[in-house]
């Protein structure tokens, strides 16, 4: 008898920042290395941009089949921005954790709290804060032409973000993109060994209890 | 302003296995690669052995003076196992976590139990299993001299302990040393990145949203 009847429950790992802390880099470089790791893509009603794949970076919908999404309570949770819906549809959620995959969220402070309220025993979040205020605003003075009004008004978006911090379990300082690659690779690795998301275990070690 | 000023809380790292499980070699392996994890060396009644260190296997003293750690709550927690009294000395632990060091208990479910309630927030606790009972036979039948009594009673024994694995927090399946090693490796750099265990983010927040 072995060990192999022990199945993994997926979790669902939430990863919010101010814009400019690395986060994007941060969870790129997760997927492309973590076959058991999926990424969750929104939906929305904004256009589609030059460059975008509708199903890779958003399923992109018409307003009233976003409303349908939302009364059907296929929406993880949802959000309106400048005007445009954004939501996260429930049913590849819920499929990829019943596989046993982790489910990967690159969401706002207000959509980790939608999801909290939804699947608090399944989420794992982690908060990535830039090192200082300095490398925040070179990150977010991407342009030369940027107006001083531009970079001001990004910095105020970020600090409304980071006020959220404490509401996450985990604080990751990105002082160093591999560094921080690492933290969240090994933050994965521990949760899928919590107790609570091994199922089977009960049994696993009745049998190696009892087996003589 | 840099991120210098978080300071991390050291947390008590619990790993408890039956005999046979493999969990001495991982807490050497541990040990020996991080240096920011001591170990917590137990104080005893029972006498020294050949090739025993004291100060380094354990803290080896008389009856008396054990009752007078006892008396003045210098344990964490204590045990009486074969007519000996075994005890975790308080005082280094509280100095390595002030330090920002972690420290590493190995020891059983009794202990385990008793250092949750003086220090629930600070304890990680991972349990090992064996990754089956034929190994975990394999591994108690040390000598080809043991009898079958002796073997069942060391079986026996394990089985007992492991009755235990739905107190602790994680449990790790030993199947391969490196990938249990590399498990507990990651339990650490998960548990020290948790928000409340790093001191200073509230300031460091702070300053971060502040400083324009």
């Amino acid at each position: 008898m072995g060990a192999s009847e022990i199945v993994r429950r997926g979790l669902m790992l939430v990863l919010s920042s101010p814009s400019g802390a690395g986060k994007t880099t941060i969870a790129r470089r997760l997927l492309d290395e973590d076959v058991q790791l999926v990424n969750s893509v929104s939906t929305t009603t904004r256009p589609i941009r030059p460059g975008e794949v509708d199903g890779k970076d958003y399923y992109f919908v018409r307003a009233d089949e976003f409303s349908r999404l939302l009364r059907n309570g296929d929406l993880l949770e949802h959000a309106t921005v400048f005007g445009h819906q954004y939501g996260t549809p429930r049913k590849p959620v819920a499929a990829a954790l019943a596989e046993g995959r982790d489910v990967l969220f690159d969401i706002d402070w207000q959509g980790t709290q939608q999801l909290k309220q939804t699947a608090r025993d399944d989420l794992v979040a982690v908060f990535v804060l830039p090192p200082s205020t300095e490398e925040l605003a070179r990150r977010l003075h991407t342009r030369a032409q940027d107006s001083a009004d531009v970079v001001a008004s990004r910095m105020a978006k970020a600090a409304d973000e980071m006020s959220h911090w404490a509401e996450y379990d985990y604080i990751i300082v990105n002082r160093d993109i591999e560094e921080s690659v690492a933290s969240v690779r090994a933050i994965l690795a521990a949760e899928r060994l919590k107790r609570e998301r091994q199922i089977g275990l009960a049994d696993f070690v009745s049998k190696l209890r009892g087996a003589r």
